[in-house]
């Protein structure tokens, strides 16, 4: 591992618990465990850490090349400072543009090759916008930083005992309904594959297609969406030489044997996904975006503004999303080197 | 145990798995465990047991009441003939009369209070309504013969980890929104807790319900429903003394720690219920109607034809659906003695 680059992890919003789960999960480093640099404000870490009455060194660094050498000593941290000084749970919308700038500095290095992937701490959606952030989340600024044609990016969640991809995300179930495409499925499917092989070193994964319906309608029993949107979608993707397979009925794809079956699930709406997902894998949930020039990842988790500043908030989801990160970048670099190779 | 009453168990559709999961379970019976009277065709289960190899002893009995004595020893039957014989797999609509007819005796039984409750086989709806069957399934069935009024008999499905309600069932997702109205919560949730009170020995039943949009629509920024018709809902059932809260994100509140908080989940569409359910507790699932006058339970698994006539059937749900079944007689008889005592 020595040698191998660092992980960029972003501050996220300030006043939520991004910085605390930070602290902690360098406290919880391991030898052989993935390292990282901070892109944050100092002084509110030193603030952060005498509230809790930590022992974190900090070690302010110039560039990510310093972090690996100082990371067993000390948390490196490449200095962001935010304008407003902000309480725990007491976020400040004049923070955000100094969020997002963290999150593009992050982007930037993995870019040059100074980072091995980016990781993001939890943003507040609301505090953002408010105070001027333009997008609807993490994943669409993303896509805007990096060129990333709308709609090819895909959100991913996985626990140790499974892996979602839900084609609609984060609209009411009425209106998952009706945007829910033939295409939409088929670019999640075709992007979620290739990540799979080139990040997470399946030659040739196994993907379910979740029906809409209950028992994925029921040959039409119970509502024609399975046949005609997301039939046609697994036919197009087994043409492009994917092994889909489905519509399934959503209720029996998720026991210990149906997941034998796949190496992804992809799942018509938010709740079919993360249902499943946070009932196998509550506090080990990671979230990955797909279909990005950089590798990226995150806790599955928010800011959670009432746990903020008591150093409660378990750090579990933050050290997965860490680990995966540096293993995708791993497999990834594995992956380019063998077909430049060729 | 001795003296009380055993259960009526229906053979279900012949061709199906129900004969030799019921010809397991009571192989695997337990000296504590209940007893029941297979209503079944004792010709057709001879030549199973032959089929099979196994070694169960069939006892004809003319009333439940001789089955108790013999249960030990051999498997009681009360003899239903049905008109034509069936190879496992193939089954003719020329039976769905007589497999109606078994469900009637069993109910019949049961009202007269020579069963203590009624565990029902799976039937094929399909092959049914061939043979002229006029119901949906088993459960407006028995709302008919026990005059139980339409829309007051509720589906539970259990497991050892989890209880769910769906207040719709099976219809497409988009109708089940459609269909979703604050009437039909209450109803379900109002009968669900009495039956908790009555079959489950719970006195003060917690009802989480489940929002029907992602973050239960978070404040109306993905779909209003939660607002609308859940909250509303959710008043009601607390304004008659019933301990429900809601509605809540559907996708935080089947882990482990989320489950301490409620005793059931109100549920409002099939798969929101019953990914869970089947996540957590496949081949353990038992399904239990609420609302009818007699108790009744089944396995939470349909007829299997492509298992069937092979003894591969896991009779784990049959067997919970009776162990089930005979806990809610017990506690449904103590719970009224308790209020005719008063």
């Amino acid at each position: 591992v020595t040698g191998s680059l660092p992980l960029a992890l972003t501050m996220g919003e300030p006043a939520g618990i991004g910085g605390e789960i930070a602290l902690a999960a360098w406290l919880r480093r391991r030898p052989d465990g993935p390292r990282f640099v901070l892109i944050d404000d100092p002084a509110r870490l030193d603030s952060l850490i005498h509230r809790l009455g930590l022992s974190v060194p900090l070690r302010i660094v110039a560039s990510p090349a310093e972090a690996n050498a100082c990371f067993a000593e000390a948390l490196p941290v490449l200095p962001h400072p935010v304008p407003v000084a902000v309480a725990p749970g007491q976020p400040d919308p004049a923070n955000a543009g100094a969020v997002a700038g963290a999150i593009e500095r992050a982007v930037r290095l993995a870019e040059q090759g100074a980072v091995a992937g980016i990781v993001t701490n939890p943003i507040h959606k609301a505090v953002m916008q408010r105070g001027g952030f333009a997008f609807p989340g993490h994943t669409e600024f993303l896509a805007a930083l990096t060129g990333t044609p709308a709609g090819t990016e895909v959100m991913m969640l996985a626990c140790p005992a499974l892996r979602v991809v839900p084609v609609t995300i984060h609209v009411a179930l009425r209106a998952a309904i009706s945007q829910l495409t033939t295409e939409a499925i088929v670019t999640a499917g075709r992007v979620a594959a290739r990540g799979l092989q080139r990040d997470f070193g399946l030659a040739a994964p196994r993907l379910a297609v979740a029906g809409l319906n209950p028992h994925a309608g029921e040959e039409g029993a119970m509502g024609h969406e399975d046949q005609e949107i997301v039939a046609p979608a697994v036919a197009q993707l087994r043409a492009e030489g994917i092994d889909a397979f489905g519509p399934l009925p959503s209720d029996t794809l998720f026991h210990a044997a149906a997941r034998a079956t796949y190496d992804l699930a992809l799942c018509m709406y938010h709740d079919q996904a993360l249902i499943p997902l946070k009932t196998l894998g509550f506090d080990q949930g990671v979230n990955i975006t797909l279909g990005l020039p950089v590798v990226r990842t995150s806790p599955d988790h928010g800011t959670a503004f009432a746990l903020a500043g008591r150093f409660q908030a378990d750090p579990g989801s933050l050290i997965a999303a860490l680990e995966t990160a540096a293993a995708m970048a791993r497999r990834r670099a594995a992956f380019d080197r063998s077909f430049s190779d060729v």
